[in-house]
């Protein structure tokens, strides 16, 4: 089945202690695409400048990724430029210019609307709301946001969380939504507020998919070299609802398994500037580091305990 | 198998952000011996001074920890007292009085130099390779060390490495001791200088078991409520031989299984100040937690994959 992600299509600058790279691809729905597509049709939603380089998107679209959705307006495409110093945790953003993205409204072609898979990336929720509006009945409808959103939009995320299945977000900004230090606590009050399945990441330290009566955890991997953060979460995003998509299954067992397939392209996400890994891998190498995460958590039970 | 556990006991004073509590069991013998002892036998060997409640370490001593090797002299006990605030990962140390324990020099009783597990609590190398000295060639030598002695001590703690099977410390002592940001390359550093596995504590964000050829991954239990992390490490370690000793077993499986129980009793430790915990305890409530670990990684791998 197909995934329809809406979220911002973006020329990355970062620069990491390993090396710099400058107007490269990047935003959410890049990200989230470049990994999804390796499981799954990905229908995209977005918006670029004329100055967009939009020949690189040509591998994507080779791979299934449907680009009808994107938008091409005249202006500046919307541009990063962040540093990441040693705790490769946490990215300095140096400069954003928002450029044509501050005037995004989304538009779902009409092919796109029945989309049995959403992902709404990060943008405002008065926006991922509307997207809702446009779409016919989903089967899961899920959503990432951030600390902007959670600080400027509450009322409104408030409103979307009661719509949607899954919220992904990472650990400070589950903490500053909920305001409940402990996770365990600040995932019960977001699944009280609307979705099923709340997944909070936690960067290096792994993910947790909290469930009404289930935790579900798998670590991040254990890599020597780790290039660039920038997009991780977008890429755990696209292998999660890639891999729900591609089997059309919703039971607990393979929802545990697509946190598994999350973790899987974030990491890979994370050997390369940009979306590069994702161009130069297939089911082989996905299929291979499942196994390895399979490895790295596996005991068995002790009878005798 | 028994254990001898050589190491502080002192006496902590803690504030949370839940409690507080003066002057309760503390230091790393006692954590440790707390905790395994719920697994197998253990033989202590510390100091007190003349002030220490002896008659709280009774239910230890019921329950097979030998303290034939805590000796009692003139002079005040081992104090520390810290403070936790909202970040649990990290105490603050409001006052250290190291009291006799500044004048330890581990006397092994006969009796207790044919332990073939020994785990060499946090102390300084010197200490602890004398403690190997007087030991009879055992099944198993694994150590704890800090920042502290990494600093001052680094020549004697690097021939120390030399004599150990497993090394545990946490993940910024790792990086201390190795310069080496990344984990794995700081684990194959340390395997390089002796041990055959190398444990890295991340707190509330798991602990890797790092082997020649593998690596192993347990999460910290997802509490709701974590009372006082004081001694989490410890009883995590007093868990992970503690296991190895019931068994006898060092097998590869077994290592694993060991990690789990080392992170099982790390998150009881961390329910209630000091060692309570392990005083509500049995065998039942760890084989329950041991279980929920096991629920909380667990996944099938896809065969379509």
């Amino acid at each position: 089945m197909s995934v329809l992600v809406v979220g911002s299509v973006a020329l990355d600058s970062v620069e990491t202690p390993f090396g710099k790279a400058d107007n490269v691809l990047g935003g959410s729905a890049t990200f989230f695409s470049a990994s999804a597509s390796l499981l799954t049709a990905v229908q995209l939603v977005g918006v670029v400048g004329s100055d967009y380089p939009m020949d690189q998107l040509a591998p994507l679209a080779m791979r299934g990724v449907d680009l009808a959705g994107l938008e091409c307006t005249e202006g500046e495409s919307f541009r990063w430029r962040g540093r990441y110093r040693h705790d490769l945790n946490s990215a300095e953003t140096l400069e954003t210019r928002l450029g044509v993205f501050s005037h995004f409204r989304p538009k779902i072609p009409e092919q796109f609307r029945r989309a049995p898979f959403v992902f709404l990336g990060n943008i405002d929720p008065r926006l991922q709301l509307d997207v809702l509006r446009q779409v016919e009945r989903p089967k899961l409808v899920a959503c990432d946001t951030m600390n902007f959103w959670i600080e400027s939009r509450r009322a409104d995320l408030l409103e979307l969380l009661a719509h949607v299945d899954i919220l992904t977000l990472n650990d400070g900004e589950a903490r500053q939504l909920t305001e409940e230090v402990n996770l365990v606590k600040a995932a019960r009050w977001i699944m009280k507020h609307g979705p099923k399945h709340v997944i909070i990441k936690k960067g290096e330290h792994g993910a947790f998919m909290f469930s009404p009566s289930t935790v579900f955890y798998a670590p991040a991997y254990p890599l020597e070299e780790v290039f660039d953060p920038t997009g991780a979460g977008d890429a755990f995003a696209g292998g999660f609802i890639g891999y729900l998509a591609r089997s059309g299954d919703l039971s607990e067992p393979n929802l545990k398994r697509a946190v598994v397939y999350g973790s899987a392209m974030g990491s890979f996400a994370v050997e390369r500037f940009s979306i590069q890994r994702f161009l130069e891998i297939g089911r082989q190498e996905i299929a291979a580091r499942v196994r390895e995460f399979h490895r790295l958590v596996t005991f068995e039970e002790d009878l005798l305990a």
